[in-house]
Order: C-alpha cells, then sequence, then structure tokens
C-alpha cells in the first residue's frame, strides 16, 4: 500500500529533507509540494541537492484547495507556528492525517502558547488530541494519530538522554541542560544575526529562559515550573547538528554501565537510538546527515553525578526523519521504512 | 626602563601571539626567540602574520647557553608542561624573571602532577613560590613576583566569572562549568583529531573528569575534592576563544544587577574584563583578537540560579596577553602596558 | 546477480564513501574489507556514519591471503599511488576485476611516474591495458575491463567540461583551469598544513606546475607537453567538493546556448552530468553529498572567449561514486546501479 | 599637527575598520561618527570589538548639518556608491579632504556609471579631480589631492600584480584573472544568499562579465575594451580576504626571479608591499588582519607564461588601510603612519 502525501513549506530547510525522504519512500508518493504562505515556489530537482535528476512535482505556492485536489493522506507542515495553527483544524476536517513539524500543537496548556509564543492558539480543543511524536517515547497512541506534534530539536535532543534516567534522579538537584545548535535550526531566512560573517568563528548563548523549547522540555519531562531545570542554548558556527550536554546527579552512585543499560532497555528494537559503549561520548559529525540521536555519558564524582550527551542532526531526527517515523507509525507502516 | 625578553616556544600559537605583543611593547626589547626544545627555527617575520615587514632575532633552536647570552631580564615559556618543570630551576637561579605559559608550576600540591598531568614534578620545592598569575585576582604578591604560573585558558575564563560570586554560591548545589574551546587550544600540532575534516561541522564534549585544568580551577575556587562541581570542555569548530557557560545555584535571590555589581567591585579599574550590561550576554566574536574577557549572566527561576557566560581568547587572555599583564606587573609597568 | 566486493583502503575518506554506496548497492554483497597495508582496522559500522546500525564485515589489516579467501568478484583500492601498483598484478592474475581509485594506472607513459610520482612502474606492461574511467568518456573497452584506473579528482572536473568543447576551441591561445578542492582531497592524515587552524579562514595556490594531476588531464586532452594550458590547484577551507574554473578561447563567436548543447549532446542521457541552464554556474553546496557533476559557462569577449565552471563532490564523482559506475559498468550492471 | 576626521558609514565592515584604525592614529582626532543614511547608530565601543574599553564619539543617524560642526579636515565615506556620489560635492565645496571607499568616483568615463552601476552620475565634472587612489601606485597627484577614490577590493589585488609587469607581457594574449573573496566582501547585510548555511561548506563564481570591479580594473590597466582579460570573482566560505590568482603570457621566457624583481623596483620602499621569494605563493591566513599585500609567481611553460598569486585583507589593503594609507598621503604624513 502506498500513500500520497503532500508537504507544505517545502523549501525551507527541514522541508527540503522531507521532501529528499519522501521522494525516495517506497511506501510513498508525493502528491504536491507548496511553499510557506507568503512564499514562492520552485522546481522539484530544486529543492534540495540530492533530488538533482529526479522528477516530482514543483513546489508553488500555497493554496488549500490545490492541496485537497492533490488528494493527499497524509500533510507534513513544515509551516510557521501560527501557519499550522491555522491550517490544522481543516485538514483535519478533510479526515487528513497531519504531521505538524512546527510548534503550534506541541503544548497541552493552551494559555502557554500566549506566553512563550507570543500568541493566543487558535483551536486549544485540538491540543490534547495532538500525539506529542518523540517516536522512541510514544506508545500505541502514535499507531493512531490524526494530528502528530513534531517535537522540537532541542527537545528531542534532551528528552532521549534524559527521560529513561528519570526514576534515578535526585529531586531538588538541578538538571542543567547546555545545548548547542547548528545555524540551520533558525530556518532559511534573511536575516543579519545569521550572515557567514556574524557567525563563522563565533559562538554564544541566546534565549536563556525565554526560549519556546523550555515549556516543551519541561512538559515532557513533567516537571513543575519551579523545579531546579535549566535549559541553556547556543548557537554553533555549524550548518547543521544539535549536541546537548546534560548535567544530573543521582539518588545513588550509578555507574556508565549502568546508564548506559537503562538506555539500551529504552530503546530496545528501535533503529535510530544508538547507545555508545560507556566510555566514548557523541560527536556531532557521527549523527550529522543521519536519521539517529547518539547517547553516552560520563561520570562525575564517582558516579552521584554523570554529564549525558546527545546529538542529533537537527533537521533530520531534529525534525525531518523524526517526522516521517511518526507518519511511518501513524500510517501502519515500519517506523524506519524510508530512512535506513 | 626598558626590560629585555626572550620568549621560548616562540612558533607555537601562544609563542607567536607573545611575539607579536612583545614586539610593539613600548618598554620591551626583544633579546632572544627559542623554539621549543626539539622544534626547528624560523625568521623572525614568519612568527605571526602580523610582523611581516618588522625586523628582529630569528627563532633559533632552544640552547640555554645561548638563552643566557642573550641577557635577559625576563623570559616567557611557552613549552610543554615537562619542558617548563626542568628548564625554570636554573632560569629562576640566573636571577630571571620567569613566566611560565604551562601548567608546571599551576598546582600547589606536587602530588597532583602525577595523578594529572602524568609525571613526577622535578622541583616540588618551587610550587609554593610560584604565583597563580590570574592578574585580576592576584594581589601584591604578583608585583614581587619571580615565577608566576599564568593560568590555563579555561580556568581564566571559568575562575573571572565565579570568583567575585562565591560568597553567594549555595553550599552543596553542583556547579556546572560547560565550556567551549577553538582548536588552537590544543596548540600548533599534526594530529588527526585536529584536522579539518574531522573538525569542521563537528562539536564534542571531551576530557570529562579527566582534564588537566579541573584540578587547576578546583584549587582557585577552594573546593575540597567532592564538592559539587564539573567541569565539561568542548572541542569547537573554531580556531580560537573560550566561551564558558557556568551554572550557579545562590543562597538567596540575586539579580543580573547583583551579579554584575559584584563583578564590578571586583574588577573595578581593571582594563581587561568588561561586564556587560544586564541583559546582554558575551559571544566569542567580540573578544576574539583582544585581550579582554566578556562577563554576563542570565538569571533563572527567578533569580535562586543563574547562568554566568565569560568569553576570551585563549591564545590572549588565556594565554599571551594574560602573561604579559603578568610581566608588567612584575616588572613595575602598568597592567595594560602594550596591550591596549 | 550480485557480485561479491572488497574494498582495500576502507577506512580512508573515499574508502569509506565506497563502502558505503556498496553496502546500499542492490547488486552488491561486501566480501571482505580491508585497511591499507599498515593501516590499522575497526568495526564494520564504524567506517562511515551512514552505516550506524547495519552490519557488515569489519575492516581488518591488508592481508592478500585472506582478500582471496573471501572470494571477492571485485576489488576496489583506495590505497597509496605505490600500493596499488604493487597489488594490482596479482589480482589481476586471479582474475579479479579491479578498481583502483589511485593514480597508478592512469598514465599510459610509463616513464611519467618517475617524473610525477616519483618512483618507476613496477608494471608498465599493464599500463595499456588499464582503462582509464572517466565513465561518461569511455566507450564499450570500459564494458570489458579489468582493470579500471579511475581518474583523479581535479582530472574529472576539468575533463568533464572540456572535452565535448576540445573541437571549437582556439589553437594556440591557453586554456587556464584554476580548480578548487576541499580538504579531504589530501586524504585522512595527521598534517599540521591540514589542521583545522592552519585552514580555516585561508586559502592557497599549491602544487602549480607539479601536480600530478597535470599529465592526467593533458594526457587524457590530448595535448603535447607544451601547448598552453595552465592548471593552478587551490586548497578550499571546507571538507569536501572540488569547484573547477576554466577560461578559454574558442575559434568562432560561441554562445553560452551553444556551449550548453554540446555538453548536453555529449552526455544525453547519463544520468550523472547536469548541465545547468545558461545563465546559471555550478556552487559546491548543489554536488557536494551527490554523485553528479554540475556544468555551467559564461561568455566573455561577446563569446569569442568563455569561462566553464565545472563542480563535483571529490569524493564521490572524483573518486568512489564514479569508481561505482565503473564497477556497474564493467559487471554488466546499468551505470547508475546503487548510486541514485 | 593632528587632523580631525569623520567617518560616514562607521558601522560597516570597511567602516568598523576605519574606525579602529582612525582611534589610534597618532595624528589623528576623531570628530564625529555618522551611519550611512538611513541606519541606526550605535556607542562608540560597540562599532569593532578591538574598540572595547576605549571612548569616543557614538555613530549617529547620518545628518551633513551635524558633520560640518564637528569641524572635520576630512571625511571618510563607507557609504553606498550613489549615497558618496551625492555626499561628495558638497563636503567638497565645504574643503574637506574626502576618502571616498564606495566606487562611485573611481571610473573616469561618467558612461560607465549608467552601464556597470545602474544609475547616472550626479556630478560627472568630479571625476577628472579624483585621484584613483591605489597607493603604491600613485604619484605627487596623490599629496595634493582633495578627492581619493578608493579602490575597490578585487581590483587592489590585480593591479599590484599586474601593473609592474605590464611592459613585459605578451599582447594579445588573454590575461586571466581568477579571484576569491570573503564574504565581508559583501557588506554587512541581512541576505539569505550570504546566510551561514547557505555560504558555509560552499563555494562559486558570480558576476562574470558583470561585475563593476572590471571596468575599473579595465582602466586601470589601460585594456581596450576588447582586449582579452577576463576578471572571474569567486565567493569564499571565509569572512575576510582575497586572493587573485592570475594567468598571464610574457613576450619572452621570463623567470620567476625577474618577476620578482619587476615587483621589487615597483614597491622599493613602500611599507605595504611584500614579495614573496621565488618557490613562495601567498596564503589568505598570512594578510588577513594586516594591511599588507603579498605577491607571488610560479613558472609555466619554462616561463612563457605565469601564474601571479595576490592576497590581501579585504576589508584593510582592499579598503580600509588603503583609505588611511591615502590620507596620510593627502595630509603630508608618512604613508604608514597609524598603520603598523
Amino acid at each position: 500500500m502506498v500513500k500520497r502525501v503532500s508537504v507544505v513549506g517545502a523549501a525551507g530547510y527541514s522541508g527540503a529533507e522531507l521532501v529528499r525522504i519522501l521522494a525516495a519512500h517506497p511506501r510513498v508518493e508525493v502528491a504536491s509540494l507548496f511553499g510557506s504562505p507568503g512564499s514562492k515556489g520552485c522546481a522539484f530537482e530544486a529543492v534540495h541537492p540530492a533530488l538533482g535528476g529526479r522528477s516530482g512535482p514543483a513546489v508553488v505556492p500555497f493554496d488549500e484547495a490545490a492541496l485537497r485536489a492533490s488528494s493527499p493522506d497524509a500533510v507534513f507542515l513544515a509551516t510557521p507556528n501560527e501557519t499550522s495553527a491555522s491550517l490544522v483544524p481543516s485538514l483535519l476536517e478533510a479526515g487528513l492525517l497531519v504531521i505538524d513539524v512546527s510548534g503550534a500543537f506541541r503544548l497541552k496548556d493552551a494559555a502557554l502558547y500566549q506566553a512563550w509564543y507570543g500568541f493566543q492558539h487558535p483551536s486549544p480543543q485540538l491540543l490534547p488530541r495532538a500525539v506529542y511524536g518523540l517516536t522512541e517515547l510514544c506508545g500505541e497512541e502514535l499507531d493512531r494519530a490524526r494530528l502528530v506534534a513534531n517535537p522540537g530539536c532541542y527537545p528531542t535532543s534532551i528528552l532521549l538522554a534524559l527521560r529513561p534516567l528519570l526514576p534515578i534522579l535526585e529531586e531538588g538537584m538541578p538538571v542543567v541542560a547546555v545545548s548547542a545548535s547548528g545555524v540551520s535550526g533558525a530556518g532559511k531566512r534573511a536575516d543579519l544575526a545569521y550572515s557567514f560573517c556574524e557567525v563563522a568563528g563565533s559562538y554564544k548563548a541566546y534565549g536563556v529562559g525565554v526560549h519556546r523549547h523550555e515549556p516543551e522540555i519541561r512538559q515532557a519531562l513533567g516537571l513543575p515550573a519551579g523545579s531546579p531545570f535549566a535549559f541553556v542554548p547556543h548557537l554553533l558556527p555549524v550548518a547543521r547538528g544539535i549536541l546537548s550536554t546534560i548535567h544530573v546527579s543521582f539518588r545513588t552512585r550509578v555507574s556508565p554501565d549502568e546508564v548506559a543499560g537503562r538506555w539500551e532497555r529504552a530503546y530496545a528494537g528501535r533503529p535510530f537510538v544508538r547507545v555508545l559503549p560507556p566510555g566514548r561520548l557523541p560527536e556531532l559529525k557521527d549523527v550529522v546527515g543521519t536519521p539517529r540521536a547518539h547517547l553516552g555519558s560520563a561520570p562525575l564524582d564517582g558516579g552521584r553525578r554523570a554529564v549525558l550527551v546527545s546529538a542529533i542532526d537537527n533537521l533530520l531526527k531534529g525534525a525531518a526523519s523524526q517526522a516521517v517515523q511518526n507518519f511511518n507509525r501513524a500510517s501502519g507502516f515500519a517506523e524506519e521504512e524510508g530512512l535506513s
């Protein structure tokens, strides 16, 4: 069985990775491709270098009627947050499976959208229905999902490392997640702050305490607002990739082997999370261009504390390839279909 | 009054910065330049691009007799740790002021050298005499110093941010220093791990729990071995610069203004530490190529915790320019002579 | 039908790309993987990030008996020039198809090896039998080849642009090929000249008049030794890719459309050469990571002269993917098998 | 004697370098600093990292009355071409020395402005009065200049190499200048084409046959429109620097020593042109951050042809430091004042 899929926002960095993956997916037929509302189109083969020589539908300016006329079974939204928020209701009503790569349906508490995203959520009634698609940590709800809120790139890297260890963390001690992201995380746009001359050779922290991924991480960890958690994003002078370095305190002494064991059990049989052997820590170059997360840890203080390190490609496991994992699951396909 | 100075290890990255600064220093005459023992020489103008067109002594293979024959008042050692450890005693005996950029005299406890540096210190009796030259935190002992142990690059960045805040930190809560350094920190050497193809586009943590700068930082903070401190160095794909991101917990709520105020008081009148206005965090590009440290902070959790950010050029404030600050002080010159 | 293949030199940059491609090739079974003689081995999944999670034979130190015992039909040599030169005779005698990625069998005149490569060729009798595998410019001899000399990366980029235009070039006027290569072209090795700090932010010409690819290009163009041709390689601060900018003079006025037309006719039906529409010139980022060459031109002087621009990934079309094109042809498979 | 100077366009990349140099110039007092018309201001110390800790006038939005009220002796214009063209007449009338870093007064033939710059020159009568300030090639006219047209960055790199060799070039044979520039050459601006993700890891030719620096180079070489000259600019993934690789044909065999000799004679006593010893070619890293040009050559074809290589920092010798050389000369100061 083949599913027909459409992508909205196909010309951005995440959108282009989606199109590249979907074009080679053995159980997908690309029905139609659209720019984000307001953006221009381009030829199919211009979307991504890897598409050179292949044929497929051109990226055209967004038009919901044209989208429906192309008869997709599923739609991927790689669109700005407010755009996704406004497009999703009618797409769901039309019976389509929606995989939203934006943040528009990730938070369960509608009030947080005003505080962190700066807009009042237009469809709060849909928030409970959205499945938060951190694939490896989802249960059967993902198999039945009609609306998947694809996780943010930073949350994906942090949650994959932290979630399996929550039961052994010491309460009251701060969890400190220091993350560094490549520039593509800011999207494909003209902005002096992301120009080559401003970024090359530099490095900085930004958005401390105000980054939209913070409430998303807190929600997924089940942390109350006041618990001692810190998320400190940084801008790396690389195009792609996120590496998160997370300091945790344990209730008891915990060896690197035990950390690795908990990860191994949590991700047994999952194709896209790799636990490095104790003694090795992830490097960005080993995950960039792949759909995988790499996890490793180093003990501190005889094992009472540890540094967890998690690396992903922000455009793949942090966006497009995880979206396809989620699409696969919600479509009844194997999770790795089209991704390995 | 002019001082004659020699540099040993003049062709490495830190050594070249030393030569560049000293060649333009109004109260310095360059007496002689040597490679590290075992390394080759080069013409004066080949040491550093900025020396093009200037004249001075060639860098010649190390020879202690030639060094003494050049009649220096002071010697800068930009040499490997063991080399410095073995050279210093006779240089001191000869009455020279020694500024050692290596780690050979930074630790007070000789036993730590075997554990962290892998060699038995040949001159433990000199360790108490060495002044740990984090210039802004030194007192009058620096003015009388004959042997200055120039601090490591990571420790400089971390200690400048942390030391003035020690009195208000909550005991028992972890201080987490996540630092990222440019590749020049590894020195000028042929090593696959630092080749362009392995480093460009990548990023990684390394040396967690085993980095030689950790006991140096602990010593300067006055931390007992078991206290909850973490130092997590990373390798940045840039040539120069260190940015440290430090998570701290306070005893009470502390505003960014109060953090800035403590820093301002600690560094009042010091030319090379700049406290950014609350709301701004340091960026690497603003300190690279300068002798300055930039400090900034962001509050967490209503001020109960904070992120401190500190940025320096690892080859300047983290090595060569701080060495010259120390030389200036020990020579009775103004701290900023030749540096602004 | 499936062919069993072995790779020698599997852990270098070109070798790793070969393994990545061959591991996913639908008509290939990887028989065995070896390091270059003298180099160490590694696990299969450590060869290339994209192999994470797949299984295959480990890379083991080279051993010709083990190679034969693995019963390959074909062997790829991603080894140093002299190593290839010495390995090939017995591999051919054993009846294996040999695809040599080194320069050891590219030149027809054995005397040139002493002059340009610095060694006397040990098997000059094999040079006439080697097919120079610039795939798109080969005829039926490639289909019957038992020894393929895979072209150099610079020659591939330059010859693809120049060869179809030779009939219209003005004789006696210089052809000037200015090429720029990423650092991976120098191989995976510890060398100060290719360290991050020496390369990042820099750019230089090198090897003018002495680069080994010059006699290869001259031979493939059919140029006598004295004809006015210049090849000027440069080192780019990027990991991968080659872009060649070639100045030519025509006998008559030639429009960009006519240039494109000649290229289109020369490469009609060939999947991995893309002629850009007149007005567009190739960019490195559009070919890196792909097996394709992009060609474009800009007219000068009303069409009497022109600039030709050609871009490839030096490790793919300039090495590994072209080697697989050649393997496919010599194995009776479609040229693009396993590559698109 | 001290001159009071103002800078318009002080917040751009070239402007910031100007301010950095002028602030430390022993015979200059900075009278006032302005943004380009339409741009915002900033604090003095925010203009350039090297100014941290120094004090000086803030950069304020442009206002010609305020400029005059600050009583400068000289004004540097680091403004867009049309802005410079419109500002210069009244500044000259006010008796100020004007150093224009834009292209507005470089071409002598007013008609070329419409063709290459896209605007009708508003003050063609001033073009003959403007001194083309390629400092090392200027005669006494520079000492008396009131309006200096500071050369473009590409022309500076190309002309310094070519001009002394013009008498020995073979007529009718093409001169091919392939140049590569860092991204700062495009100015400080928000533009997707110069964003980190689009530039990092890439490389491309652009503007072939239509770049504004082409008529400037042709004019300075004295080339008629149809002579076989090619200028092929490329965008390098570095922030700063230009390296030009120039292919020339000689009338007779010319050795690298003779090339070097002609350069040495042309630049005898000039502090900022360095002729490398035969056998060495310039590298970008050796000139970035310096006011110097490096020149080198490699012979081709037994000396009948050659490759000339020229490297400069596009923001210094290609803009700001050359502007100060010109200001020095026109002010009666030593050419190197404030620059070494």
